[in-house]
């Protein structure tokens, strides 16, 4: 088992949904991934908080034995955002984006963090992904999300992290934004061209897309959720699951040593950890992870899809 | 291996997509869901065409062994279709629908089409459809299939032919609008109350899931298709990968024999033979499935999915 470093998000989230509102609870992709992760290896955060930030946020992912020592506190209110769901609530409409100390952040990490062998570059600014990614000296695996801001405004910057990751994490939209393509199919088949080996396309409640050229596509549905009460985060969860299962399970020792074979199971923990985030607002259904859970819908996917 | 009944409409389409136009080429739900079907099993139909109708289009069904003795010819011209699809093609934008003769078509069978033991009702009348029904003796299986404007025009008369089926094929937004529900999930565990043991959702580019109260969900993708020509008949062609499948391999000689992995074999089938079809306009790409690249194509579906 090794760690797993993560640079993302930590936030306060206004959320409106058909099944109610949650005010500024606590969001963010850092802490999505974190906890979803956590579940499987051990979790080291790289990002920052305002004077806002509540003591008892920060309990609740080091009772999840997650490592906040990269998690700097600055002058100011905590990133916010505000967004609403409706509809088939595949997609967040955005009300309000308060930046707040994220505005100045400057990504130093401890220097215990740099022997991090498992990475992943949740969604924000490129520029400050790579300035997390060069601090970083043997990554063994590592991976990242974005969104079509970035790749709008800071599109060479983008590609610049682009090309030193191994696996990206997008929806069918910001892909076939990056790659100019209409065919979403096209566009994942482009990706190894800009570096990375994998790409993994997520595609909410019709699940996720695997890729590399070597292997083609490993594509599984999602689990058929009744009552989704806040998307926000199923991408973050998708890709904690992900890297925790890697982290724990993997026995690779260079990057080419994953396996096939892993990715598909990482796909598969990652599919039940994005379901589970959906269930409630904020973090509040995936804390409630625990083994005997994570079996059940781990067998409960098995049914689904007679996946082995 | 059994005989399949389809009654279904026997067209002339007009479609436009990105990659071009088909002026009246033959469609219809009943020559695709034939057509595919007769790649498993032996196929007779019924429906009406109108006197423009050209003997070449009834010898290509000829030529895959579907028999046609229920197939009337009436005065007047056969039903027309005319639509287009853009953007993401998911659905189509009708421009015009000419029912012609299929304004007065009076559905009788041959006698030798009353003991067909699979009976596929594709998206006509429901009205047609009961009577349809109503004509054979002793059906082991029977599906149908309706549409968005049958929910709504003649919804007592669609509840009626669905009480006496064993499965129905719908899409999202059809499935909703007849249950009522927003969640896609909650609708089609009501199904069973309205009489069918199963139903399937077709989802188009993310495939499609199966539902039994008994077994729960069974959900795989399609697959990953880069140049989507037409997706005109892909829902049908489903249909009848589907219920080939059955007529070939099930074991069953009553309705409650009908296994659970026979169905999921049936669903992969399905799959198959729509990723076929949407490949060139009409009916052009599923006329070119035989034995070897019905394989390939399985054998794909097998390493994207890891289904058994």
């Amino acid at each position: 088992m090794r760690d797993i470093l993560v640079i993302g998000s930590l936030a306060y989230d206004t959320v409106e949904t058909p099944f109610g509102k949650a005010d500024k609870a606590l969001g963010g992709s850092g802490n999505y991934f974190s906890v979803a992760a956590s579940f499987f290896a051990p979790v080291k955060v790289v990002g920052v908080v305002g004077e806002d930030y509540q003591q008892k946020d920060r309990e609740v992912l080091r009772a999840r034995g997650v490592d906040l020592d990269g998690m700097q506190t600055a002058k100011g209110l905590t990133f916010h955002w505000e967004g609403a769901y409706a509809g088939d609530m595949n997609e967040a409409q955005t009300r309000k984006t308060d930046l707040n100390v994220f505005a100045s952040f400057d990504p130093k990490i401890p220097a215990n963090y740099r022997d991090s062998r498992f990475v992943f570059l949740a969604n924000i600014d490129p520029v400050l992904q790579l300035q997390v990614l060069s601090q970083i000296e043997t990554p063994l695996f590592v991976g990242m999300d974005s969104m079509n801001y970035w790749i709008s405004s800071k599109k060479q910057e983008l590609l610049n992290v682009i090309k030193k990751v191994d696996i990206v994490f997008m929806n069918d939209a910001e892909l076939k934004q990056l790659t100019g393509d209409t065919s979403v199919i096209s566009a994942i088949k482009k990706v190894p061209s800009l570096g990375p080996k994998y790409a993994v396309i997520k595609r909410g409640e019709f699940g996720s897309m695997l890729y590399s050229a070597e292997h083609g596509f490993f594509i599984t549905p999602a689990l058929p959720i009744e009552k989704v009460v806040d998307p926000t985060g199923a991408g973050d969860s998708f890709a904690g699951g992900f890297f925790g299962w890697l982290a724990k399970h993997s026995k690779a020792n260079r990057t080419s040593d994953i396996s096939w074979s892993e990715l598909k199971s990482a796909v598969r923990a990652g599919t039940v950890m994005s379901s589970q985030t959906i269930q409630d607002f904020s973090i509040k259904s995936l804390l409630k992870v625990d083994s005997e859970l994570y079996q059940r819908l781990e067998s409960e996917h098995f049914a689904i899809t007679g996946l082995r």
